[in-house]
């Protein structure tokens, strides 16, 4: 089946700003709460955001086989266990209704404004109940720095790296979209030179430039899904940000790995990109440095070329890029990723998120965290405003954002914007 | 208000086999599927599956402030929602309609066939729908072998254990009720004296002995939970089989923690035994070796003296117990892990689950795992049927079971009862 919601051809009767990161090529899906309070799903086509409800309602998806309550819920997750066969039939109608040539919503008034609404007139809520959420680690310069920092410069990649996409489980509880502030979280470290822990406000609160991608329902317990179809199990992708305290982390991490340091908070952008949006953006990832084992080797290009940079913005101040890097950097892709999660037997669900690890490059301004870009808080970085940043400061607003771009068009994320703030004070009861 | 269902002369109507775990005072909540292929959610007493939905239907709760279909929903998690003193009032009220003196239902024979099931009419399901599942590790016995065997015998317990009840995310999607077969994982290994790891079936398949408590919505994004309150969001206990391949973990655990060596599944006992019925086994926890930070101090008794053990049934043979041990034995209670978990603000929602870690005792013949009782496959277990066992092998049954016991009465909470397949061979298409 072609994806027609593709063609670069296309124009649509919408406006669509310059260097839109949503135009007619795009077509995400998430969910909002409209002016009437009524929560649903959702497109958008440049700065409109698109009630698909309310066009199902009306009739305009007639012929494709979905319930009619499908996009009157406050998840995508069903949406999503339909599949990818009705995940494209539905992007490319789209395509259709907004494409200049077609008149059909264009010029019915009382059907344009049940279905059209601007930004400020929505509210973007999480585009899926997560069911479980897993954080990989993907990235080797990533690794590489958090190793020498943490452990041993010298042998900072561990010996099971380079064979293992290694992952680990977060906490699906605390995913949130773009626009909820994150308090600053308590808890215990222990001081340099101390022999007993203290408890108070994390000094290192830190993000991580991520990217994650949700699945459909694929698999049963105990069957494995080969890497070669990895593909067909994966709805999408959103940008990440993996919300970090790195002194919490340095004194719970061993042997279990990272916990209260990182379940306070992630935050995603909400709308999510479908991998069919991503198809004309895909490239090669790095060649292995090892042999693999046959479970994760795989055919084809199955990264994408996905631009990525971080800003920061100063309570009061204008925000600043301090940093960019590129999804293609990571050693291990997506495929891999799934393949590996469920060569054990491990089932994984409609609305599952499984996030990349920090996204480094390899030079000083394409790191994906203040902890390398600060080298751990050594070497600060200088804003514009002349205040100095060694880690995130209760008040600052962190900005990610991602786009794609061809000869032809861009294909973007938004972005995932969250403040920073003090520490949480309990209400006087 | 009183827990008037743990009154200890009560006696039922209903005929209870002698050292039955499920009295009249016990009451716990589980979801079945009935004899016509109905999912609802109900209670055992003696050997009788009560369906809560029809006793509903029938009035036997009215006064209570329930929805009408609360009872009528494949999980527990909108019915633990409604708060402890709900789930108080409807196990007080299933007391009374069962107390030998109320004739209501006991002389109604439209209501009884409808309401009581015997145990061969009904399949057990998941209690509720995992939201995020924590594992604790919260015995000393068992960091400190599982040190000793994994790092440094001389360095066994790591420097943090004392102060943090150490805890990881795990996997909910692979969490299962006693009775569904578990398949031998494959996976990556690094064999001894190997410089390349392998792939194929773990050769070290391992049962944890461990316990779970499910909580009900604590708390909001930000907000931690008092030690002292958080037994107000906790539900009740179930036993839980954290199935572990442990060639698997020692590869790929360092530095995040076990993933695939544990996520191919976890086996629960289908009954949810309240808190409110383990109130009268209440007992102290071993005393802190270190001084604790304040959010982890309690006040009372917090710990539950449970006993526990495990059983294996080779293919064809008889089952025998293989270890005993104790809920309170563990050096954390729930209430410092709940604090713990929350004390950063990570949201807490209805449904999810906290499993304690294996839980081993001081002797040999109470570790909770094959790890620990053939100490890591060097001193095999002997079986009756003159077989020895380092690991778990394919078509063992491993069984666990727990209970309370005082000088009136016995609450348990039945078995978590799961075989061991072969490795999964994918169907030809």
């Amino acid at each position: 089946m072609s994806i027609s919601a593709n063609d670069p051809n296309r124009k649509t009767w919408l406006e669509i700003p310059e260097n839109s990161d949503f135009p007619i090529q795009n077509i995400p899906f998430g969910v909002f709460l409209t002016r009437d309070d009524v929560i649903t799903i959702g497109t958008r086509i440049g700065d409109y955001a698109i009630d698909l409800g309310a066009l199902h309602q009306l009739g305009y998806f007639d012929g494709i086989p979905l319930t009619d309550d499908i996009f009157l819920q406050d998840t995508l997750n069903d949406f999503i266990s339909d599949g990818k066969k009705t995940w494209r039939l539905v992007r490319n109608r789209i395509a259709k209704i907004f494409d200049e040539n077609n008149t059909a919503l264009k010029e019915n008034d009382d059907h344009r404004t049940r279905v059209l609404f601007t930004l400020d007139e929505i509210e973007m809520q999480m585009p899926v109940q997560v069911g479980d959420y897993t954080d990989f680690y993907s990235s080797k310069e990533h690794a590489t720095n958090v190793g020498s920092m943490f452990r041993d410069p010298d042998n900072a990649l561990l010996p099971n790296w380079l064979h293992i996409p290694v992952g680990y489980h977060g906490r699906s509880s605390s995913i949130i979209p773009s626009g909820i502030p994150v308090h600053r979280p308590q808890g215990q470290t222990m001081p340099p030179e101390a022999d007993t822990p203290v408890f108070g406000p994390s000094k290192r609160v830190d993000f991580e430039l991520e990217m994650a991608f949700i699945t459909t329902d694929a698999n049963h317990i105990g069957e494995p899904i080969p890497v070669d179809e990895a593909e067909d199990y994966i709805f999408g992708m959103v940008i990440f940000n993996d919300w970090s305290a790195r002194d919490i982390q340095k004194w719970e991490y061993v042997p279990l790995g990272p916990f209260l340091a990182k379940n306070f908070a992630s935050s995603i952008s909400p709308w999510i990109v479908t991998m069919d949006a991503l198809e004309p953006f895909r490239t090669e990832s790095p060649k292995p440095e090892k042999e693999l084992l046959p479970y994760l080797k795989y055919t084809g290009k199955k990264s994408f070329d996905i631009n990525l940079e971080v800003s920061l913005e100063p309570e009061g101040g204008s925000e600043e890029t301090i940093t960019r890097s590129n999804f293609k950097y990571l050693y291990w892709n997506m495929s891999q990723q799934l393949a590996h999660h469920t060569v054990n037997g491990c089932p994984v669900n409609s609305g599952d998120m499984m996030a990349s690890g920090t996204i480094s490059g390899s030079t000083e301004d394409s790191f994906g965290s203040m902890l390398e870009l600060t080298w751990s808080g050594s070497k600060p970085l200088k804003l514009k405003d002349g205040s100095e940043r060694k880690f995130i400061e209760d008040n600052d607003t962190v900005i990610m954002r991602g786009h794609c771009q061809n000869g032809q068009y861009r294909i973007g994320f938004g972005e995932v914007r969250s403040k920073l703030l003090p520490v949480y004070q309990p209400k006087k009861k």
